[in-house]
């Protein structure tokens, strides 16, 4: 069928039909009372998603625009920063700095496996002199679908007492609890097209007051990126470059609903469809890439299997619903599949229905019919 | 009214139905067949409607981020710029190249009045080392009104030799003919929101074959906005990062719109609106703010009137029309009607005859009634 496509990737996400409509009205002016409220409504609901008293600043770029924004605004050439590489989004963060002259360091993990805290908190003990700058790390690692553990690695920065933590909240954001206050984050960069539920085209940046303070001093060079300009813009309540004025207004639908499922149950729901995918994806013979239970993301699940690339062919073909194949080297060992913004339980028991349907299409047969959709149900609706 | 308001300012410009019910479509994954063909034919249009053999790169940030991208790949911090400033978006180049350690050098000229390409010969002339790298063009200042002689310069910098020249064609592309390869350009930057007939939110870069050379040796530090990983996934019909889906579907809409148009009647709808709204404003006893008709810009007149403020506020209240105001210094000085995208001879009858109503309303009837929809119908449907 025409016009069925479900989008389980993790990344552009399924847009609720609201939103939709939203991107369908006329734009605005940007320099008008009515964008000016608008944008305020939006930014006192982004400071509630990430659990600041601090503002959250809008940017017109994809998220790693936001990336590139929250490092080259807190640190300078030459600056130390130690890079958290467990996958293709960590190994961005390396690159960014490098194209900014700052001296990476990094501690890496195997794709699908944590970084380790033991290892950040060595490599910060042997820094008696406090030099290094920052530390930065990848909350959930959108191309294996692991969840680093951010609370731990941003206590042992705080101990350090000089380094900033730069969180990619890319894939989290809205999924798992960022508190950014409660865990000292100093910045975090996210994008529109994840659990905001809507299209690509924003980029959002939240900065500490410690963060502020290192942005006063950085000597990276920026303009359009540089976060003053946005910081101060929105004292009056707008922008200092043209926003994207059709994708404000449908964040503000976005984020109403946000706010009326609330924090508690907006993660409940991502935890419960990671636990539901899971559960059934095992009960249907495959392995989930990330193995220990308590570093799997709740918005994308990674699949380990060889077929990974006829499975996803097949999904699409005859179920409408779109994965994400592996990335780079993980190409053909993974398909990932996104459940996060826009999707429930419904759509995750369908997911695993047509998984079990394209594995029998494959010769699979070794399950009871619907055993991935009751073993989602058994943790799902207990 | 609600829901009535008509935006006649110069950017967010109004939006055509197709185009906003394409922005309500579904978002597609990026990373598909489906995706890259929609890409493929959009960068076609792209270059067309630049009137180049080049690929034109799409990129997610509003009309600065492309500015910024032009100036930042073409250039190195220490590398001599020629800035030409006859307004406030001549100004933000200035601020781009000082914020990348460049040197800066500027020729000015008053607010509504043009650059004089004889001065910037001189300039040129004074220069036997060649060692000036780039001269920076605002081809339509969005401030003013005025119409930079691009053509003009353009020649001359070519005449130079070895600098580059670099356009912000923001408000021009779409609305006055821009042939790149016919008159030299080297980098073209502009936006979506203004005669492209979409919401904000892309901004476009296009590079000549001597500036992608100037590309390759460029040291200026960037990464989101480093224009060789946009050409390198445009060899495949994708970007390097997640692009705006929604916009890029609804400008494969609004690009078919302006080729079905085609350039010579795109061109002539513009020139048309122009010289009607100047000759309408005259014969309403107002005078435009660019005085020499060959350097009014197509897109967008500026009214110097002291009670500018008093008109937009009637405009808007009593016939719903947005105009802009005045920026910065020329704020309750001028009042910018914007005439650019999905604007039609229709628009601009409506705008005047608002206008005549507005200025009754603030007490001038030293006219015939009709005399600006006269005035405009005499030069547009002579």
């Amino acid at each position: 069928m025409e016009n069925k496509n479900f989008l389980m990737i993790p990344g552009p996400t399924p847009v609720p039909e609201n939103v939709l409509l939203a991107l369908a009205r006329h734009p605005i002016g940007h320099r008008t009372k009515e964008f000016s409220r608008l944008f305020r409504a939006v930014t006192d609901r982004l400071s509630w998603l990430h659990q600041t008293q601090g503002e959250v600043m809008t940017l017109a770029t994809s998220g790693t625009g936001a990336m590139e924004a929250a490092m080259i605004n807190l640190l300078s050439p030459g600056d130390r920063v130690l890079c958290l590489v467990n996958g293709k989004f960590g190994e961005r963060w390396a690159k960014v700095a490098a194209a900014y002259g700052m001296q990476v360091e990094v501690i890496d993990a195997p794709p699908g496996e944590p970084i380790d805290p033991a290892r950040v908190q060595a490599h910060l003990k042997a820094d008696p002199e406090r030099v290094l700058k920052a530390v930065v790390v990848t909350h959930s690692e959108t191309s294996t679908g692991v969840l680093n553990d951010l609370k731990t690695i941003a206590g042992l920065v705080k101990e350090h007492g000089e380094a900033l933590t730069i969180v990619d909240a890319v894939t989290s954001l809205g999924a798992v609890s960022v508190p950014m206050d409660d865990w000292g984050l100093d910045a975090v960069a996210s994008g529109s097209q994840k659990a905001y539920m809507l299209p690509p085209g924003l980029g959002f940046v939240a900065l500490s007051e410690r963060g502020w303070a290192a942005q006063k001093v950085s000597r990276s060079p920026k303009f359009y990126l540089d976060l003053a300009k946005y910081r101060k813009s929105l004292k009056e309540d707008t922008t200092p470059f043209t926003p994207a004025v059709g994708l404000v207004t449908a964040l503000y639908e976005s984020l109403e609903m946000l706010h009326r499922e609330g924090l508690s149950e907006l993660f409940a729901r991502h935890g419960r469809m990671r636990d539901g995918v899971r559960a059934g994806v095992r009960a249907l013979g495959l392995k989930p890439f990330v193995q220990d239970e308590r570093f799997a993301s709740a918005a994308i699940t990674s699949v380990a299997t060889t077929e990974a690339e006829s499975i996803r062919s097949l999904m699409n073909k005859h179920y409408d619903i779109a994965l994400a194949g592996g990335q780079d080297e993980l190409k053909g060992q993974i398909f990932r599949i996104g459940h996060l913004g826009f999707v429930s339980d419904r759509d995750i028991l369908t997911a695993l229905g047509a998984l079990e349907g394209t594995l029998r299409r494959l010769g699979h047969g070794d399950f009871t019919p619907g055993a991935g959709v009751g073993a989602a149900l058994a943790v799902m609706a207990p």
